[in-house]
């Protein structure tokens, strides 16, 4: 419905806030009647003066390009309230009115993992960036991060490398790459993840979009892993925000030597799970487990229950067998896992736990 | 009075424990009364018939040993209820009824940290161990160990290169070394800071001994250090006897790829205190501080605060015109600063600090 979607364009565009589209919809029903309504009219609601006249009178330019946007092959504009906006990102303080999504719009609803960090990070730190990334992505979680240098790039590689999903949330608008030197990581991601933002089309990396799109790292995820991190660093805001919205916060350990643990410190100090191995963050996610809400049928689930034996089985197998996509499998069998229904073994092979008795 | 002495070597080589002992001074009122009564007399108030026995018939060649090697200097027999028995000792279930030590009986009065670890640690580790017990040694804490290879013995050795106080508790007898290779460092310990042990003479080091010796280690410290340990080391149970003790417990966090780091994480996920620097050590016991009480006199404590100021003054400098020893001053100017009266500066200088408004 493209008239819909110009209605959320020229919303958007004037920057009205979940809250105030609340009241207005509580007047005007739909987005639609809202932003075909005269000045007075929405000025009467209370709305501010400069959103009024935004909404009345949008820059037909502006909207234009984004519509243009929009109608490239996996380029999506999700709006709050539709099936496609992300359950997590609802449940937080501040949600985005919409999200201008260059990719998969899927990998949104995936049970995901932020893993942030130091923009110059230690080689080691970069390693294990990478690695827990590989290792959560393989087991079906999302990494979300910001596709910044050092720790974010290699959060996002690490995915990628496993053949999972990443989705990176830009702090500039959908059509521009910040920093440039991550273009070609971008390319990827939009071909095999997602890259997401709240912000209009054009919008350059203003210095405080940064804090702000950190909310939707920490917001989309079941929890957040820091990984290097100086003190007083945007990481650190990461995780404080991941904490206010009762999301995890996992913080890697290091040497005291090391300047870049010392934010990983305090979050420890502070609270924030100590975390050694993948393991961990799985063995904390499977309690926030009963929360999450399946995406596939319980019919598809009792199917996979068929073809899961206490003998490991590879996913490919299992596709082959009970005729579910390998990405419909790795989610279900992440979130199997994650309740303790279901056992990983390397190799991407998975198979039947017994229950714990009650 | 050697006869005391004697009676005390008599109950201590029949095994009595301090909880045996107060109903045998309720029955007879004194330990000399006690080692002169008859075996039925003693049986009588419900003690054991093997303690009994070596009451009434004590191994005289035995007692007779432990007398020669008291008579030497600077060897003591430090009794329950002794001034010179440690106030931290006293306050622990299962307190020891004598320690047998070797060098300097103050030093088990001064405020001290335990700094425990791995016999085989890191490189890394051993410096650590070394340069916080350095540092706080300097700063006139006394650091407590078990004089074992490796982390112990970077720890003894660290206080030490201080000038500070540092104390062994034994696993053996107060007469043997063990492990062999730190001979030369019991020597340079006896001759600078005290070989402290509960076990008779010649005792030889028994697997049991070690677990129960940590609890003096734990027990007379303000808080113990663990600074690299594997999981299910000695070290934890120290750290585990501390916090069951009411003392704190400090560890030093590091890499997720260092196995000795396991043991440290293991601990700061149960609450121990993850700790940076040693400074974040004097922080805490900072709050610990108000329960110490002070070793010098409370005119002491006024000539000293009469010759601060708030120009930081060498230490030396202060002995000179308050007419303290340097001894004295160290273990004040640590509870001033403990207290939050006194500032330390570089090169063992001291300021008066202006004192927080209520």
């Amino acid at each position: 419905m493209p008239d819909h979607q110009r209605a959320w364009l020229v919303l958007a565009h004037a920057f009205v806030r979940v809250s105030e589209l609340r009241n207005l919809l509580e007047h005007f029903g739909t987005v639609g009647e809202v932003a075909a309504q005269s000045r007075s009219t929405l000025a009467a609601t209370g709305l501010a003066g400069e959103k009024c006249d935004a909404i009345v009178s949008p820059d037909e330019k502006t909207i234009g390009r984004a519509l243009a946007w929009l109608d490239q092959e996996r380029h999506h504009l999700v709006a709050w309230g539709d099936d496609d906006y992300p359950e997590m990102l609802s449940q937080v303080p501040g949600p985005p009115l919409v999200l201008y999504v260059n990719g998969d719009v899927d990998a949104m609803h995936l049970p995901s993992l932020a893993i942030v960090g130091s923009r110059n990070p230690t080689q080691g730190g970069r390693r294990n960036a990478h690695d827990f990334a590989q290792h959560l992505a393989a087991g079906g979680l999302a990494i979300t991060s910001g596709m910044a240098q050092g720790i974010d790039a290699a959060a996002h590689e690490g995915a990628l490398d496993a053949g999972g999903k990443t989705i990176a949330f830009l702090g500039t608008g959908i059509d521009r790459v910040y920093p440039p030197v991550n273009r070609s990581l971008a390319h990827t991601i939009a071909e095999r993840g997602a890259l997401v933002s709240e912000y209009p089309l054009g919008s350059p990396p203003e210095k405080w979009h940064f804090p702000e799109r950190n909310r939707l790292i920490s917001g989309v995820s079941l929890g957040t892993l820091v990984v290097e991190a100086a003190r007083r660093s945007g990481s650190l805001i990461t995780a404080r925000l991941a904490a206010e919205q009762g999301r995890e916060v996992f913080a890697l350990p290091g040497s005291i030597h090391n300047a870049l643990a010392r934010g990983c410190h305090e979050l420890i100090r502070q609270g924030a799970k100590l975390v050694e191995t993948a393991d961990d963050i799985l063995a904390e996610l499977g309690q926030l487990a009963e929360h999450l809400r399946p995406t596939a049928d319980d019919a598809d689930y009792e199917t996979l229950r068929d073809y899961l034996s206490h003998d490991p089985v590879g996913i490919d197998e299992l596709g082959k067998q009970s005729g579910l996509t390998i990405d419909q499998l790795s989610s279900m069998l992440l979130i199997l896992e994650l309740h303790g229904e279901v056992e990983s073994f390397p190799g991407g092979r998975y198979a039947k736990k017994e229950p714990l008795q009650a």
